[in-house]
């Protein structure tokens, strides 16, 4: 096999099709599948039925070089992975006695009577390895034919995590042929939608073999991620170093930050710590989106130090002080507010920035504004500024994209300390 | 066809074969389809290639009713969904011009220029039906071949959501041939895990038939949904009226309300509402959330008057006021401080309530506090009191916990307004 190995995921679990249950043992597989060098193509998740995982098995079977299957090991007559697999292999079931031991040690320890379809747990098939479970009681086990390798493991996720990390991932490295691994680079995006950005990068995306290339909607922001296979890291880098140049060169004003997870608040901490500046935040529509989006990274509390949600428009005066006039000529969503906001909480604190935001988020008009209408308030040392902006959506989706947007002007504010930057073609900017 | 339809959820994405996606549409797929009285047997997973897609149309084809697929309707040409049931169907891929007027709307409403690409997202099959896309761009659509109905939706979950509940339902209802429709009743349930509330229910769900009783794990709180299968509301209401008493009555503590997409911060809202009260929160650890739940319930701003953030422990004392020996004395986490922290925020908003969060909600520890530890504070009147309690799991946990745990304290002061009720088992309680 010349290519790389290619993989799939079958999860079985009748809980999993009535969606009570989310099927993260796929995620959290094939992030593990793909570091070994396992192309993951197909997930497919059944019910505890075996007829319909043995039509599962055969579909992978006609198409997968690494089959792993998940769940359906438990005691019970529901849990059918062992005969779907014995059926689909054509060979019998055996206990195993090393997990036979095991089983009958656990009972001895808890002090409990082993119930008789327990030993069902220490099952594998004939002529498989079998996999020790440390942290449970079913056995895992690998078998193989006609060159495709079938894994079967535990379905509760701390008893799969544990047998793949401590058995598994160690003997498919010795069992593959080592390709080199998948490596990646993520690049992030805000101020711009996902089809505007990738309309910008038409031709790089369209030329892409190697590195792949491939736009993502994140919430709050866009992520552009890059993917090569080379031996080590050195070789990886110099194949991201062009692409790299290109997209972010052609981005640079929407561009935050690389790294993988990385959000707009921990770009935000980031650029404040580095200046040893703390931040305020005053919200009236986003109502606590922001606070919590910087309350969600870990250390926040070095530069985060105040968040004010004055949700009923009298609180703009009565906590953050508003000129009660100026907020009644101006109303509470103005650009006017949004800038004393942002000016009122940075005095409040004594931080060195303070923003603030304040929109219609519907479903019932303000002050008759229209729905969508928002503005962002800076207030960076001693000057201030406030910008608007207009999105559309439902209720949700503006707070969220009003948070989003609020956190992105304040880390474009942050470039130039001393020059904020003015608005783009979709904004009004005044001046305080 | 006598009986029930099959179906079954194909998403497409390759984010979701590397693991950067958790595939929640098919979860959420999946309980809407039940809903309907579709019988989902298989999810599949495939990346943004248009070989693999038609592959699992094929399987899907040969053994579903309905086969809904999500994702893969973006701009670019990664999205292929379209191109791979043009071809599984063959039929041309034709512009909606619903859509194309509406995708063009939304560019001139926000004033930016619109790439070509964006068209495609107008874009479904000769002779099927466009699903209008309320919060997004991409439309979905329904075509038939062969007895066997494909829905295409968008992958975003909240554009799918919106799509699959205005649109797609009504119509799936009036398209799959009605047996008796399926009633369902749903009961939430905050303060108690979802395992321990399904053992106090063991018997009872053991003996279920009609209706059936499901349990799922809600952010924050645990559902149970009834489903049963009648002609007409009034008999659905008899089949409920027995085991709904026997739940809600062995569960009373835990309950707060009746009702599909129920949150804990809508019942919190209603109950202040039919009091005439309103409402002050002060968040630590929570950082926003417990604001943010508030102000994500639509005509929230008649009831929730001020939301303050202290992050850093100084703010607590500079903010709101709270006495800075005591704090010194007592720690930021700690009975003395929530309370203090309610009282405070109850007074600077004049409101009727007031209501605090402070934990350690880790990696690192506070004051020399375990992660996990929480104290919630209450103010209503004249009265005020705190509450201690330990959550374990990771920093987003935690503070996910203590939030929903906040607002369903409030939620069981406002049964007793008078008499607030005394800690259980897990708390201290003391009074101030």
């Amino acid at each position: 096999m010349s290519r790389a190995p290619r993989g799939e995921i079958i999860a079985v679990g009748t809980e999993l099709l009535l969606g009570q249950t989310v099927n993260t043992n796929a995620t959290w597989l094939s992030r593990r599948l793909a570091e070994i060098g396992v192309d993951v193509f197909f997930h497919t998740a059944v019910g505890d039925n075996i007829a319909r995982l043995r039509a599962a098995l055969e579909a992978a079977a006609g198409r997968s070089d690494v089959v792993v299957i998940c769940g359906g090991l438990g005691p019970t007559e529901d849990d059918v992975t062992r005969e779907a697999l014995a059926l689909h292999l054509g060979r019998p079931v055996v206990r195993d006695k090393g997990a036979e031991a095991a089983v009958r040690r656990y009972f001895e320890r808890v002090g409990r009577p082993m119930a008789a379809n327990n030993l069902r747990q220490a099952e594998v098939l004939l002529d498989s390895r079998a996999y020790p479970n440390d942290v449970g009681l079913a056995v895992g086990f690998r078998a193989e034919k006609d060159g495709v390798v079938y894994i079967a493991l535990p379905g509760p996720p701390h008893e799969l995590k544990t047998m793949f990390d401590r058995h598994v991932a160690p003997d498919l490295k010795r069992l593959l042929p080592q390709a080199a691994p998948l490596v990646h680079r993520y690049l992030h995006f805000a101020g711009i939608g996902e089809s505007a950005l990738a309309a910008r990068l038409d031709d790089v995306i369209g030329a892409q073999s190697d590195p792949t290339i491939a736009v993502y909607a994140e919430p709050g922001h866009v992520l552009v991620r890059l993917t090569t296979r080379r031996a080590d890291e050195k070789a990886a880098a110099e194949a991201f170093s062009s692409p790299m140049e290109t997209i972010i060169g052609r981005l640079r004003e929407y561009y935050f930050g690389e790294g993988e997870g990385l959000t707009l608040a921990e770009a935000v901490l980031k650029r404040l710590q580095a200046r040893g500046w703390t931040l305020a935040v005053a919200e009236s529509c986003t109502g606590g989106l922001v606070a919590d989006a910087l309350a969600s990274v870990p250390g926040a509390s070095s530069v985060f130090r105040l968040g004010v949600v004055p949700y009923q428009t009298p609180m703009k005066a009565a906590v953050l002080g508003l000129d009660a006039a100026g907020l009644s000529a101006h109303g509470a969503v103005s650009l006017w507010a949004a800038e004393a906001m942002a000016r009122a909480v940075q005095a409040m604190s004594a931080a060195e920035v303070g923003l603030a935001t304040t929109c219609v988020a519907g479903p019932g008009l303000q002050d008759d504004r229209p729905i969508g209408e928002a503005y962002i308030g800076l207030a960076v040392g001693t000057r201030s500024w406030a910008t608007a902006m207009r999105f559309s959506g439902d209720r949700s989706s503006i707070r969220r994209h009003v948070a989003a947007r609020a956190l992105f002007e304040l880390f474009r504010a942050l470039e130039v300390p001393d020059e904020p930057m003015r608005a783009r073609d979709e904004s009004m900017t005044e001046e305080g």
